[in-house]
């Protein structure tokens, strides 16, 4: 079973990803990207559907036009994990 | 320029459309859809991207895994018109 991570370690690991904050109301972490448009926006979220699929582990996601909000949590631990940070890094990978 | 639908326009729309909604705290409708899974959750709203890239009009939207949520309002008037209805219409069209 996969584990939380502790407020150490979420702290420790959230210092290495770009701009992912702790959500106030629950155990999750999100950042809020712009795009261009909708065209760049829209490409982005399908770059980190195929990843989040492979990885069987998805995000909750918001988009207007050039605005996407990604929120990552684990469901089954109703907490931020390893597979929210490796989730993360990926997709600080396909951005600026 | 585009014009908001009238109360009794907009009525009358919402009834030929599947499901959808007025939002009670602004003009704006939306309607929830559940698909199986997030494979067919991503690739309905890629179908809809799409759509909305050809129209120039674009929806907000919210998806975890295989629950999207979709508000159509036109920005420019701050409520619904004729493009909002249309794209619903679409929407509606590829999905069951």
């Amino acid at each position: 079973m996969i584990q939380k991570l502790t407020s150490a370690e979420r702290a420790q690991q959230l210092a290495t990803l770009k701009g992912w904050q702790a959500v106030e109301d629950r155990d999750a972490i999100r950042r809020a990207f712009e795009f261009a448009d909708f065209n760049e926006a829209f490409g982005f979220m399908t770059r980190v559907a195929i990843k989040a699929q492979e990885m069987d582990h998805h995000p909750e996601w918001f988009n207007v036009y050039s605005k996407v909000e990604i929120t990552l949590s684990t469901h089954e631990v109703n907490g931020v994990t390893e597979r929210d940070i490796r989730l993360a890094r990926f997709i600080d990978s396909v951005t600026v």
